[in-house]
């Protein structure tokens, strides 16, 4: 797409550092990293997110997802790491091409999880039960 | 794995609000949710978690991560979604069985997204040649 950051980076208008390419996705680094080693995977076709992806985009994407977040651990030689794709400006996704942040974490690195809550049983099983109608 | 409790939600010994099942993945809601209508979807394989997962595990539960993420927007009429996957303690994994949080989102939720950092530009390259090499 003409106007799409993310395929100007895959057509090399726009330079990144690159850690991956091969015919399905790109790796780069993120330029505004959550932490040390934060990377993006990208899929080379230009879909805007996961929900609205081709399975066949999905299937040639995750194996590379592994495979580099794997390097990335051992290169940083992070503790954890979150894998995450946003859908949605609501989620904050902000560049509308399918992506996975994969971000290195580290004991202590101060990054605070999103708070739990209580959750009501009878809402829970009533939001259950609508969701698998949704999916018969 | 007798003291997982992801194994134990599997062959039905904890209960849980179920929304689907087939041969690889168990979908259910989380009952500490971060926003309406939190649900994981997990695989039935016993794994740790994404990194360590066969690639065939990964490849029979991200087909149905999409569809169930799709349902699940629809039915709480979602604005956008985070799709989640944790590795390790550090990265807030609590569960050491592979799975996928699926986090519906709405604008103004409150959830706050992790702060970006400016990044050094030679750091970066520098740590990219090093992910590079590991790949190799």
């Amino acid at each position: 797409m003409t106007d799409c950051i993310f395929c100007k980076i895959i057509n090399k208008e726009i330079p990144a550092d690159i850690v991956f390419e091969d015919e399905n996705v790109l790796a780069f680094m993120d330029i505004k990293p959550v932490s040390k080693g934060h990377l993006l995977v990208i899929a080379k076709t230009h879909t805007a997110d996961f929900l609205s992806a081709e399975d066949s985009v999905i299937a040639s994407s995750m194996p590379m997802v592994k495979k580099i977040g794997q390097a990335l651990m051992k290169t940083v030689n992070a503790q954890g790491m979150n894998i995450t794709s946003n859908i949605g400006a609501a989620s904050g996704q902000s560049v509308f091409h399918l992506h996975f942040h994969l971000i290195p974490r580290f004991d202590k690195d101060g990054l605070q999880s999103w708070p739990h809550q209580d959750s009501e049983p009878k809402t829970r099983t009533e939001i259950a039960e609508r969701i698998k109608k949704e999916l018969k």
